[in-house]
Protein backbone atom coordinates (compact mmCIF):
# COMPACT_ATOMS: atom_id res chain seq x y z
CA UNK A 1 0.00 0.00 0.00
CA UNK A 2 1.43 3.22 -0.84
CA UNK A 3 1.10 6.27 1.31
CA UNK A 4 -0.25 9.50 0.21
CA UNK A 5 1.50 12.48 0.84
CA UNK A 6 -0.83 14.84 2.79
CA UNK A 7 -0.17 18.59 3.24
CA UNK A 8 -1.10 20.60 5.23
CA UNK A 9 -1.78 24.16 4.81
CA UNK A 10 -2.78 26.77 7.37
CA UNK A 11 -3.41 30.66 5.59
CA UNK A 12 -6.22 30.82 2.84
CA UNK A 13 -2.98 32.46 0.02
CA UNK A 14 -1.75 29.23 0.19
CA UNK A 15 -4.87 26.84 -0.23
CA UNK A 16 -5.29 29.21 -3.15
CA UNK A 17 -2.29 29.01 -4.55
CA UNK A 18 -1.88 25.72 -4.18
CA UNK A 19 -5.67 24.58 -5.71
CA UNK A 20 -5.16 26.59 -8.32
CA UNK A 21 -2.28 25.17 -9.20
CA UNK A 22 -4.07 21.85 -9.51
CA UNK A 23 -7.17 23.13 -11.35
CA UNK A 24 -4.82 24.32 -14.21
CA UNK A 25 -3.39 21.09 -14.06
CA UNK A 26 -6.91 19.72 -14.71
CA UNK A 27 -7.88 18.19 -11.44
CA UNK A 28 -11.30 18.19 -9.86
CA UNK A 29 -11.53 19.19 -6.54
CA UNK A 30 -13.97 17.72 -4.15
CA UNK A 31 -13.90 18.91 -0.13
CA UNK A 32 -14.45 17.55 3.25
CA UNK A 33 -15.40 19.98 6.03
CA UNK A 34 -14.68 18.87 9.54
CA UNK A 35 -14.20 20.23 12.83
CA UNK A 36 -11.48 17.49 13.43
CA UNK A 37 -11.64 14.47 15.59
CA UNK A 38 -12.04 12.39 12.46
CA UNK A 39 -13.74 9.02 12.86
CA UNK A 40 -14.80 6.27 10.03
CA UNK A 41 -17.94 8.78 9.27
CA UNK A 42 -15.43 11.63 8.39
CA UNK A 43 -13.01 9.00 6.64
CA UNK A 44 -15.96 7.57 4.54
CA UNK A 45 -16.57 11.04 3.62
CA UNK A 46 -12.38 11.73 2.59
CA UNK A 47 -13.00 8.02 0.87
CA UNK A 48 -15.94 8.91 -1.39
CA UNK A 49 -14.66 12.82 -2.17
CA UNK A 50 -11.32 10.25 -3.02
CA UNK A 51 -12.83 8.19 -5.66
CA UNK A 52 -14.56 10.94 -7.17
CA UNK A 53 -11.93 13.43 -7.17
CA UNK A 54 -8.31 14.10 -8.26
CA UNK A 55 -7.69 15.98 -5.20
CA UNK A 56 -9.25 15.80 -1.86
CA UNK A 57 -9.14 18.65 0.84
CA UNK A 58 -10.49 18.27 4.35
CA UNK A 59 -10.89 21.38 6.89
CA UNK A 60 -10.23 21.00 10.40
CA UNK A 61 -10.96 24.19 12.14
CA UNK A 62 -13.39 23.82 15.50
CA UNK A 63 -15.01 26.77 14.88
CA UNK A 64 -15.97 28.26 18.02
CA UNK A 65 -19.27 30.57 16.17
CA UNK A 66 -21.22 27.36 16.24
CA UNK A 67 -20.46 26.25 20.24
CA UNK A 68 -23.48 27.54 22.08
CA UNK A 69 -21.85 26.68 25.27
CA UNK A 70 -18.17 27.76 26.01
CA UNK A 71 -17.69 24.61 28.14
CA UNK A 72 -18.68 22.66 25.20
CA UNK A 73 -16.15 24.39 22.89
CA UNK A 74 -13.20 23.82 25.21
CA UNK A 75 -13.76 20.26 25.69
CA UNK A 76 -14.48 19.58 22.01
CA UNK A 77 -11.09 16.90 21.30
CA UNK A 78 -8.23 17.99 19.36
CA UNK A 79 -5.45 15.80 17.98
CA UNK A 80 -4.45 17.49 15.18
CA UNK A 81 -1.65 15.07 14.16
CA UNK A 82 -3.88 12.01 14.35
CA UNK A 83 -6.58 13.67 11.80
CA UNK A 84 -3.90 14.64 9.50
CA UNK A 85 -2.92 10.77 9.49
CA UNK A 86 -6.72 9.93 9.40
CA UNK A 87 -7.35 11.94 6.61
CA UNK A 88 -4.38 11.00 4.71
CA UNK A 89 -5.07 7.23 5.00
CA UNK A 90 -8.41 7.95 3.76
CA UNK A 91 -7.31 9.84 0.69
CA UNK A 92 -6.62 13.52 1.73
CA UNK A 93 -4.43 15.21 -0.40
CA UNK A 94 -4.72 18.35 1.52
CA UNK A 95 -5.17 19.44 5.30
CA UNK A 96 -6.34 22.96 5.31
CA UNK A 97 -5.93 23.77 9.44
CA UNK A 98 -6.52 27.55 9.64
CA UNK A 99 -6.37 29.26 13.11
CA UNK A 100 -8.99 30.90 14.62
CA UNK A 101 -7.69 34.13 13.66
CA UNK A 102 -7.28 33.42 10.08
CA UNK A 103 -10.84 32.65 9.78
CA UNK A 104 -12.25 35.36 11.90
CA UNK A 105 -9.84 38.67 11.52
CA UNK A 106 -10.19 41.32 14.44
CA UNK A 107 -13.01 43.57 13.02
CA UNK A 108 -14.51 40.45 11.17
CA UNK A 109 -18.46 41.42 11.20
CA UNK A 110 -20.72 39.39 8.25
CA UNK A 111 -22.73 36.41 8.84
CA UNK A 112 -25.07 33.90 6.94
CA UNK A 113 -28.03 33.11 7.92
CA UNK A 114 -30.83 30.90 6.83
CA UNK A 115 -34.62 31.73 8.42
CA UNK A 116 -37.54 29.49 8.82
CA UNK A 117 -38.34 25.77 10.03
CA UNK A 118 -35.32 24.55 8.67
CA UNK A 119 -33.58 26.35 11.40
CA UNK A 120 -36.18 26.79 14.02
CA UNK A 121 -36.92 23.42 15.03
CA UNK A 122 -34.48 20.59 16.59
CA UNK A 123 -31.30 21.95 17.03
CA UNK A 124 -32.23 25.19 16.18
CA UNK A 125 -35.20 25.29 19.00
CA UNK A 126 -33.03 23.25 21.45
CA UNK A 127 -29.49 24.92 21.03
CA UNK A 128 -30.54 28.43 19.34
CA UNK A 129 -30.79 29.53 15.97
CA UNK A 130 -27.29 31.02 16.40
CA UNK A 131 -25.80 27.54 16.35
CA UNK A 132 -27.16 27.62 12.29
CA UNK A 133 -25.77 31.39 12.05
CA UNK A 134 -22.31 30.60 13.11
CA UNK A 135 -22.09 27.32 10.97
CA UNK A 136 -23.53 28.64 8.09
CA UNK A 137 -21.55 31.42 8.08
CA UNK A 138 -18.37 29.31 8.43
CA UNK A 139 -19.15 26.52 5.53
CA UNK A 140 -19.69 29.70 3.36
CA UNK A 141 -16.23 30.88 4.16
CA UNK A 142 -14.68 27.53 3.52
CA UNK A 143 -16.97 26.60 0.63
CA UNK A 144 -15.52 29.83 -0.79
CA UNK A 145 -11.95 29.63 0.09
CA UNK A 146 -11.47 25.78 -1.36
CA UNK A 147 -13.92 26.27 -4.25
CA UNK A 148 -14.19 22.70 -4.52
CA UNK A 149 -16.40 20.96 -7.02
CA UNK A 150 -18.47 18.97 -4.51
CA UNK A 151 -18.55 19.30 -0.52
CA UNK A 152 -19.47 16.19 1.06
CA UNK A 153 -21.58 16.15 4.56
CA UNK A 154 -22.66 13.73 7.16
CA UNK A 155 -26.27 12.35 7.32
CA UNK A 156 -25.91 12.01 11.12
CA UNK A 157 -26.44 15.33 11.18
CA UNK A 158 -29.09 15.89 8.54
CA UNK A 159 -30.45 19.94 9.72
CA UNK A 160 -27.22 20.64 9.39
CA UNK A 161 -26.92 18.97 5.32
CA UNK A 162 -30.38 20.51 4.81
CA UNK A 163 -29.08 24.35 5.60
CA UNK A 164 -25.86 23.71 3.99
CA UNK A 165 -27.64 22.71 0.64
CA UNK A 166 -30.41 25.40 1.22
CA UNK A 167 -28.22 28.55 1.63
CA UNK A 168 -25.95 26.84 -0.91
CA UNK A 169 -28.82 26.80 -3.51
CA UNK A 170 -29.90 30.39 -2.05
CA UNK A 171 -26.84 32.45 -2.42
CA UNK A 172 -25.38 30.80 -5.56
CA UNK A 173 -22.35 29.00 -4.32
CA UNK A 174 -21.01 27.48 -6.96
CA UNK A 175 -20.37 24.30 -5.21
CA UNK A 176 -22.53 20.78 -5.04
CA UNK A 177 -23.54 19.39 -2.03
CA UNK A 178 -23.44 15.71 -1.66
CA UNK A 179 -24.95 14.15 1.65
CA UNK A 180 -23.31 10.40 2.72
CA UNK A 181 -25.12 7.96 4.72
CA UNK A 182 -24.23 8.14 8.70
CA UNK A 183 -21.97 5.22 9.59
CA UNK A 184 -22.47 3.57 12.67
CA UNK A 185 -21.17 1.13 14.89
CA UNK A 186 -22.29 -2.61 14.63
CA UNK A 187 -24.38 -2.20 17.52
CA UNK A 188 -25.63 0.55 16.14
CA UNK A 189 -24.71 4.07 17.81
CA UNK A 190 -24.26 6.66 15.30
CA UNK A 191 -20.33 7.67 15.02
CA UNK A 192 -19.60 10.94 16.19
CA UNK A 193 -16.69 12.69 17.59
CA UNK A 194 -18.42 13.19 21.00
CA UNK A 195 -18.65 9.72 21.92
CA UNK A 196 -15.00 10.02 23.20
CA UNK A 197 -16.86 11.24 26.19
CA UNK A 198 -18.64 8.29 27.16
CA UNK A 199 -18.24 6.38 29.86
CA UNK A 200 -18.84 2.60 28.93
CA UNK A 201 -21.95 2.86 30.76
CA UNK A 202 -22.35 6.11 29.13
CA UNK A 203 -21.97 4.15 25.80
CA UNK A 204 -24.53 1.22 26.68
CA UNK A 205 -27.40 3.75 27.71
CA UNK A 206 -26.75 5.93 24.49
CA UNK A 207 -27.72 2.43 22.45
CA UNK A 208 -31.11 3.48 23.30
CA UNK A 209 -31.18 7.01 20.79
CA UNK A 210 -30.98 4.41 17.62
CA UNK A 211 -32.58 1.60 18.78
CA UNK A 212 -35.50 4.33 19.69
CA UNK A 213 -35.39 5.28 16.31
CA UNK A 214 -35.19 2.17 14.48
CA UNK A 215 -38.62 1.51 17.31
CA UNK A 216 -40.35 4.39 15.48
CA UNK A 217 -39.58 3.30 12.30
CA UNK A 218 -40.72 -0.29 12.91
CA UNK A 219 -44.05 1.32 14.20
CA UNK A 220 -44.47 2.73 10.77
CA UNK A 221 -43.29 0.23 8.66
CA UNK A 222 -45.09 -2.08 9.99
CA UNK A 223 -48.61 -0.10 10.04
CA UNK A 224 -48.48 -0.34 14.15
CA UNK A 225 -48.71 3.38 14.36
CA UNK A 226 -51.66 5.42 12.80
CA UNK A 227 -49.97 8.54 13.31
CA UNK A 228 -46.39 10.71 13.81
CA UNK A 229 -47.70 10.83 17.28
CA UNK A 230 -48.40 7.11 17.96
CA UNK A 231 -44.72 6.57 16.25
CA UNK A 232 -42.69 9.12 18.33
CA UNK A 233 -44.76 7.55 21.18
CA UNK A 234 -43.06 4.35 20.45
CA UNK A 235 -39.77 5.76 20.15
CA UNK A 236 -39.92 7.80 23.19
CA UNK A 237 -41.00 5.13 25.79
CA UNK A 238 -37.52 3.37 23.82
CA UNK A 239 -36.10 5.83 25.52
CA UNK A 240 -37.84 6.10 28.85
CA UNK A 241 -36.59 2.28 29.65
CA UNK A 242 -33.22 3.19 28.91
CA UNK A 243 -33.90 6.57 31.48
CA UNK A 244 -33.37 8.53 28.51
CA UNK A 245 -35.46 11.83 28.34
CA UNK A 246 -35.16 13.40 24.58
CA UNK A 247 -34.39 16.82 23.95
CA UNK A 248 -36.32 16.15 21.48
CA UNK A 249 -37.82 13.06 19.48
CA UNK A 250 -39.85 14.19 16.10
CA UNK A 251 -41.45 12.87 12.95
CA UNK A 252 -40.61 15.39 10.00
CA UNK A 253 -40.37 16.09 6.42
CA UNK A 254 -37.34 15.24 5.57
CA UNK A 255 -36.67 18.03 3.45
CA UNK A 256 -38.67 20.99 4.67
CA UNK A 257 -37.99 19.54 8.97
CA UNK A 258 -41.84 20.38 9.28
CA UNK A 259 -43.69 18.41 11.79
CA UNK A 260 -45.28 15.33 9.94
CA UNK A 261 -48.98 15.52 9.95
CA UNK A 262 -49.33 12.06 8.44
CA UNK A 263 -47.83 8.92 8.03
CA UNK A 264 -46.92 9.56 4.55
CA UNK A 265 -44.07 9.52 1.98
CA UNK A 266 -40.34 9.30 3.31
CA UNK A 267 -40.27 10.84 6.52
CA UNK A 268 -37.29 11.73 8.39
CA UNK A 269 -37.41 10.43 12.70
CA UNK A 270 -34.40 12.83 14.65
CA UNK A 271 -33.33 12.96 18.36
CA UNK A 272 -31.23 14.58 20.28
CA UNK A 273 -30.39 13.49 23.76
CA UNK A 274 -27.98 13.67 26.56
CA UNK A 275 -27.11 11.02 28.31
CA UNK A 276 -23.79 10.59 30.64
CA UNK A 277 -23.58 14.73 30.69
CA UNK A 278 -23.05 13.98 26.75
CA UNK A 279 -24.89 15.53 24.17
CA UNK A 280 -25.91 13.36 21.29
CA UNK A 281 -28.14 13.45 17.83
CA UNK A 282 -28.80 10.79 15.40
CA UNK A 283 -31.58 10.29 12.66
CA UNK A 284 -33.03 7.39 10.74
CA UNK A 285 -35.16 7.88 7.13
CA UNK A 286 -38.20 5.81 6.56
CA UNK A 287 -41.17 5.51 3.50
CA UNK A 288 -44.40 5.28 4.84
CA UNK A 289 -46.63 2.94 3.43
CA UNK A 290 -49.14 5.68 1.96
CA UNK A 291 -51.74 3.33 1.56
CA UNK A 292 -52.06 1.88 4.83
CA UNK A 293 -51.26 5.11 6.43
CA UNK A 294 -53.91 6.45 4.58
CA UNK A 295 -56.52 3.84 5.55
CA UNK A 296 -55.76 3.95 8.91
CA UNK A 297 -56.24 7.72 8.61
CA UNK B 1 -17.41 52.83 -34.64
CA UNK B 2 -18.66 49.49 -34.81
CA UNK B 3 -21.80 48.52 -32.52
CA UNK B 4 -21.04 45.81 -29.91
CA UNK B 5 -23.71 42.87 -29.68
CA UNK B 6 -24.99 42.81 -26.16
CA UNK B 7 -26.49 39.66 -25.37
CA UNK B 8 -29.19 39.85 -22.57
CA UNK B 9 -29.47 36.99 -20.48
CA UNK B 10 -32.51 35.90 -18.22
CA UNK B 11 -31.51 32.80 -16.11
CA UNK B 12 -28.92 31.61 -14.27
CA UNK B 13 -27.98 28.52 -16.00
CA UNK B 14 -27.91 30.48 -19.54
CA UNK B 15 -25.36 33.05 -17.86
CA UNK B 16 -23.17 30.41 -16.23
CA UNK B 17 -22.55 28.43 -18.99
CA UNK B 18 -22.12 31.84 -21.25
CA UNK B 19 -19.14 32.75 -18.76
CA UNK B 20 -17.73 29.13 -18.44
CA UNK B 21 -17.47 29.13 -22.19
CA UNK B 22 -16.08 32.41 -22.22
CA UNK B 23 -13.51 31.76 -19.39
CA UNK B 24 -12.43 28.02 -21.43
CA UNK B 25 -11.52 30.40 -24.43
CA UNK B 26 -9.15 32.64 -22.11
CA UNK B 27 -11.64 35.48 -21.06
CA UNK B 28 -10.90 37.33 -18.17
CA UNK B 29 -14.76 38.88 -16.57
CA UNK B 30 -15.67 42.22 -15.26
CA UNK B 31 -18.82 42.84 -13.25
CA UNK B 32 -20.97 45.83 -12.74
CA UNK B 33 -24.37 45.22 -10.45
CA UNK B 34 -27.23 47.80 -11.34
CA UNK B 35 -30.68 48.48 -10.48
CA UNK B 36 -31.04 49.79 -13.51
CA UNK B 37 -32.23 53.35 -14.68
CA UNK B 38 -28.54 53.80 -15.95
CA UNK B 39 -26.73 56.97 -15.88
CA UNK B 40 -23.39 58.51 -16.76
CA UNK B 41 -22.57 57.13 -13.20
CA UNK B 42 -23.47 53.52 -14.26
CA UNK B 43 -21.56 54.03 -17.68
CA UNK B 44 -18.12 55.28 -16.66
CA UNK B 45 -17.87 51.74 -14.49
CA UNK B 46 -18.70 49.77 -17.26
CA UNK B 47 -16.10 51.50 -19.44
CA UNK B 48 -13.52 51.15 -17.00
CA UNK B 49 -14.70 47.32 -16.60
CA UNK B 50 -14.15 46.98 -20.66
CA UNK B 51 -10.79 48.71 -20.45
CA UNK B 52 -9.39 46.13 -18.00
CA UNK B 53 -11.92 43.14 -19.10
CA UNK B 54 -12.21 41.08 -22.02
CA UNK B 55 -16.04 40.17 -21.03
CA UNK B 56 -18.19 42.73 -19.12
CA UNK B 57 -21.23 41.64 -17.01
CA UNK B 58 -23.63 44.57 -16.29
CA UNK B 59 -26.46 43.07 -14.31
CA UNK B 60 -29.93 44.97 -14.32
CA UNK B 61 -32.18 44.01 -11.19
CA UNK B 62 -34.37 46.59 -9.04
CA UNK B 63 -33.48 44.19 -5.78
CA UNK B 64 -36.94 44.27 -3.74
CA UNK B 65 -35.31 43.43 -0.60
CA UNK B 66 -32.91 46.40 -0.39
CA UNK B 67 -36.35 48.96 -0.24
CA UNK B 68 -37.91 49.90 2.99
CA UNK B 69 -40.46 51.50 1.52
CA UNK B 70 -42.98 49.47 -0.81
CA UNK B 71 -43.68 53.34 -2.45
CA UNK B 72 -40.05 53.72 -3.59
CA UNK B 73 -39.59 50.49 -4.82
CA UNK B 74 -43.00 51.40 -6.85
CA UNK B 75 -41.42 54.35 -8.34
CA UNK B 76 -37.97 53.40 -8.62
CA UNK B 77 -37.36 53.82 -12.26
CA UNK B 78 -37.45 50.68 -15.07
CA UNK B 79 -36.80 50.92 -19.02
CA UNK B 80 -34.92 47.85 -19.26
CA UNK B 81 -34.41 48.24 -23.73
CA UNK B 82 -33.22 51.51 -22.60
CA UNK B 83 -30.69 50.06 -19.62
CA UNK B 84 -29.68 47.18 -22.39
CA UNK B 85 -28.49 49.81 -25.23
CA UNK B 86 -26.50 52.23 -22.73
CA UNK B 87 -24.67 49.34 -21.41
CA UNK B 88 -23.94 47.81 -24.79
CA UNK B 89 -22.44 51.58 -25.74
CA UNK B 90 -20.51 51.77 -23.19
CA UNK B 91 -19.07 48.38 -23.71
CA UNK B 92 -20.46 45.50 -22.22
CA UNK B 93 -20.91 42.10 -23.36
CA UNK B 94 -23.80 40.61 -21.76
CA UNK B 95 -26.44 42.24 -19.56
CA UNK B 96 -28.23 40.21 -16.78
CA UNK B 97 -31.39 40.71 -16.52
CA UNK B 98 -33.28 38.02 -14.09
CA UNK B 99 -36.69 37.90 -12.74
CA UNK B 100 -37.94 38.48 -9.24
CA UNK B 101 -38.54 34.62 -9.07
CA UNK B 102 -35.31 33.91 -10.55
CA UNK B 103 -33.06 35.40 -7.72
CA UNK B 104 -35.75 34.43 -5.03
CA UNK B 105 -37.60 31.34 -5.66
CA UNK B 106 -40.88 30.67 -3.19
CA UNK B 107 -38.87 29.03 -0.43
CA UNK B 108 -35.71 31.44 -0.44
CA UNK B 109 -34.54 31.59 3.35
CA UNK B 110 -31.17 32.84 3.53
CA UNK B 111 -29.55 36.29 3.93
CA UNK B 112 -26.25 37.83 4.77
CA UNK B 113 -25.55 40.46 6.86
CA UNK B 114 -22.76 42.88 8.48
CA UNK B 115 -23.43 44.05 11.95
CA UNK B 116 -21.37 46.65 13.65
CA UNK B 117 -20.95 50.62 12.72
CA UNK B 118 -20.04 49.79 9.31
CA UNK B 119 -24.51 49.26 8.45
CA UNK B 120 -25.56 50.58 11.88
CA UNK B 121 -24.42 54.47 11.16
CA UNK B 122 -25.98 56.68 8.73
CA UNK B 123 -27.96 54.82 5.97
CA UNK B 124 -28.68 51.98 8.03
CA UNK B 125 -29.49 54.67 10.86
CA UNK B 126 -31.44 56.27 8.75
CA UNK B 127 -33.52 53.16 6.08
CA UNK B 128 -32.63 50.32 8.71
CA UNK B 129 -29.93 47.75 9.06
CA UNK B 130 -32.53 45.78 6.80
CA UNK B 131 -31.74 47.56 3.66
CA UNK B 132 -28.01 46.77 3.63
CA UNK B 133 -28.99 43.23 4.51
CA UNK B 134 -30.89 43.04 1.17
CA UNK B 135 -28.22 44.31 -0.63
CA UNK B 136 -25.39 42.60 0.86
CA UNK B 137 -27.38 38.95 0.14
CA UNK B 138 -28.17 40.18 -3.20
CA UNK B 139 -24.97 41.13 -4.46
CA UNK B 140 -23.64 38.08 -2.74
CA UNK B 141 -26.02 35.72 -4.94
CA UNK B 142 -25.19 38.53 -8.63
CA UNK B 143 -20.91 38.02 -7.50
CA UNK B 144 -21.86 33.88 -7.20
CA UNK B 145 -23.42 33.48 -10.74
CA UNK B 146 -21.11 35.57 -12.23
CA UNK B 147 -18.29 35.00 -10.53
CA UNK B 148 -16.18 37.68 -12.37
CA UNK B 149 -12.76 38.44 -11.40
CA UNK B 150 -13.32 42.22 -10.35
CA UNK B 151 -16.67 43.91 -9.57
CA UNK B 152 -17.56 48.03 -9.89
CA UNK B 153 -19.17 50.15 -7.38
CA UNK B 154 -19.85 53.86 -7.22
CA UNK B 155 -18.25 55.93 -4.54
CA UNK B 156 -21.14 57.67 -4.75
CA UNK B 157 -22.69 55.05 -2.35
CA UNK B 158 -19.63 54.88 -0.44
CA UNK B 159 -21.69 52.96 2.51
CA UNK B 160 -22.55 50.57 0.04
CA UNK B 161 -18.99 50.20 -1.44
CA UNK B 162 -18.14 49.64 2.30
CA UNK B 163 -20.03 47.23 2.71
CA UNK B 164 -19.61 45.08 -0.08
CA UNK B 165 -16.25 45.09 0.50
CA UNK B 166 -16.55 43.79 4.04
CA UNK B 167 -18.03 40.96 3.42
CA UNK B 168 -16.87 40.07 0.13
CA UNK B 169 -13.42 40.38 2.58
CA UNK B 170 -15.14 38.42 5.40
CA UNK B 171 -17.00 35.35 3.53
CA UNK B 172 -13.78 35.49 0.71
CA UNK B 173 -15.96 35.69 -2.13
CA UNK B 174 -13.13 35.15 -4.60
CA UNK B 175 -13.96 38.56 -6.65
CA UNK B 176 -11.98 41.80 -6.35
CA UNK B 177 -14.51 44.88 -5.04
CA UNK B 178 -12.92 48.05 -7.11
CA UNK B 179 -14.78 51.61 -6.01
CA UNK B 180 -14.72 53.93 -9.02
CA UNK B 181 -15.33 58.35 -8.63
CA UNK B 182 -18.38 59.30 -7.94
CA UNK B 183 -19.55 60.75 -11.07
CA UNK B 184 -21.12 64.18 -11.01
CA UNK B 185 -23.36 67.07 -13.16
CA UNK B 186 -21.45 70.23 -14.63
CA UNK B 187 -23.49 71.75 -11.70
CA UNK B 188 -22.45 69.45 -9.04
CA UNK B 189 -24.77 67.22 -8.09
CA UNK B 190 -23.84 63.64 -8.04
CA UNK B 191 -25.66 61.68 -10.74
CA UNK B 192 -28.46 59.06 -9.10
CA UNK B 193 -31.26 57.44 -10.84
CA UNK B 194 -33.64 59.30 -8.26
CA UNK B 195 -32.12 62.49 -10.06
CA UNK B 196 -35.22 61.82 -12.80
CA UNK B 197 -37.57 62.12 -10.47
CA UNK B 198 -36.80 65.84 -9.53
CA UNK B 199 -38.41 68.60 -10.84
CA UNK B 200 -36.51 71.33 -11.96
CA UNK B 201 -36.94 73.73 -9.14
CA UNK B 202 -35.86 70.50 -6.90
CA UNK B 203 -33.41 70.17 -9.34
CA UNK B 204 -32.14 73.45 -8.06
CA UNK B 205 -32.86 73.26 -4.94
CA UNK B 206 -30.98 69.71 -4.72
CA UNK B 207 -27.45 71.82 -5.43
CA UNK B 208 -26.96 72.28 -1.87
CA UNK B 209 -26.42 69.00 -1.27
CA UNK B 210 -22.81 68.98 -3.23
CA UNK B 211 -22.66 72.77 -2.06
CA UNK B 212 -23.03 71.80 1.22
CA UNK B 213 -20.29 68.58 1.32
CA UNK B 214 -18.11 71.48 -0.84
CA UNK B 215 -18.34 73.51 2.12
CA UNK B 216 -17.72 71.49 4.75
CA UNK B 217 -14.37 70.48 3.28
CA UNK B 218 -13.42 73.42 2.35
CA UNK B 219 -13.46 74.66 6.15
CA UNK B 220 -11.39 71.38 7.05
CA UNK B 221 -8.74 71.97 4.15
CA UNK B 222 -8.44 75.88 4.77
CA UNK B 223 -8.21 75.51 8.92
CA UNK B 224 -11.96 77.45 9.19
CA UNK B 225 -13.14 74.48 11.04
CA UNK B 226 -11.28 72.72 14.15
CA UNK B 227 -13.65 69.96 14.52
CA UNK B 228 -15.80 67.80 12.99
CA UNK B 229 -18.82 69.61 14.27
CA UNK B 230 -17.81 73.09 13.51
CA UNK B 231 -16.93 71.48 9.61
CA UNK B 232 -20.32 69.63 9.40
CA UNK B 233 -22.00 73.26 11.22
CA UNK B 234 -20.80 75.03 7.82
CA UNK B 235 -22.47 72.00 5.76
CA UNK B 236 -25.39 72.32 7.86
CA UNK B 237 -25.76 76.30 7.26
CA UNK B 238 -25.19 75.80 3.78
CA UNK B 239 -28.40 73.65 3.43
CA UNK B 240 -30.39 75.61 5.58
CA UNK B 241 -29.83 78.53 3.25
CA UNK B 242 -31.26 76.37 0.58
CA UNK B 243 -34.72 75.20 2.86
CA UNK B 244 -32.95 71.62 3.48
CA UNK B 245 -33.12 69.67 6.71
CA UNK B 246 -30.54 66.51 6.40
CA UNK B 247 -31.57 63.19 7.20
CA UNK B 248 -27.86 62.82 8.25
CA UNK B 249 -24.46 65.34 7.66
CA UNK B 250 -21.44 63.36 9.01
CA UNK B 251 -17.94 63.62 9.09
CA UNK B 252 -16.33 59.72 10.02
CA UNK B 253 -13.38 56.88 8.97
CA UNK B 254 -13.90 56.91 5.65
CA UNK B 255 -13.24 53.01 6.27
CA UNK B 256 -14.88 52.26 9.72
CA UNK B 257 -18.11 55.02 9.41
CA UNK B 258 -17.47 56.11 12.80
CA UNK B 259 -17.89 59.93 13.95
CA UNK B 260 -14.64 61.56 13.21
CA UNK B 261 -13.36 62.89 17.13
CA UNK B 262 -11.08 64.99 14.99
CA UNK B 263 -9.60 66.61 12.09
CA UNK B 264 -6.81 64.39 10.94
CA UNK B 265 -5.98 61.76 7.96
CA UNK B 266 -8.08 61.42 5.43
CA UNK B 267 -11.96 61.77 6.43
CA UNK B 268 -15.69 61.03 4.75
CA UNK B 269 -17.88 63.95 4.72
CA UNK B 270 -21.43 62.07 4.06
CA UNK B 271 -25.33 63.42 3.87
CA UNK B 272 -28.58 62.74 2.83
CA UNK B 273 -31.73 64.58 2.59
CA UNK B 274 -34.91 64.74 0.87
CA UNK B 275 -35.42 67.40 -1.85
CA UNK B 276 -38.89 67.73 -3.39
CA UNK B 277 -39.98 64.58 -1.95
CA UNK B 278 -36.79 62.64 -3.25
CA UNK B 279 -34.47 61.09 -1.05
CA UNK B 280 -30.69 61.74 -2.20
CA UNK B 281 -27.60 61.13 -0.61
CA UNK B 282 -24.36 61.83 -1.64
CA UNK B 283 -20.66 62.63 -0.04
CA UNK B 284 -16.79 63.82 -0.52
CA UNK B 285 -13.82 62.69 0.60
CA UNK B 286 -11.10 65.06 1.99
CA UNK B 287 -7.47 65.08 3.67
CA UNK B 288 -7.63 67.24 6.85
CA UNK B 289 -3.88 68.64 7.41
CA UNK B 290 -2.70 67.04 10.71
CA UNK B 291 -0.93 69.46 11.68
CA UNK B 292 -3.06 72.54 11.18
CA UNK B 293 -5.86 70.29 13.21
CA UNK B 294 -3.13 69.53 16.24
CA UNK B 295 -2.51 72.95 16.57
CA UNK B 296 -5.83 74.23 16.84
CA UNK B 297 -6.61 71.43 19.25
Amino acid sequence: MTERIVQTIRTVPLIRDEIAARRAAGATVGFVPTMGALHAGHTALVERAAREHDVVVVSIFVNPAQFNRAEDLEQYPRDEAADVKAAGAAGATICFTPSVTEIYPADFASSVQVRGPLTETLEGQDRGVGHFDGMATVVTILLNIVGADVAYFGAKDAQQALVVQRFVRDLRIPTEIVTSATVRDQDGLALSSRNARLTADGREQALAISAALQAAANAISNGSADSPEAASAAGIDRLRVAGITADYFMIADPLTLEPASQLSGTLLIACAATVDGVRLIDNLTVSANREAATANC
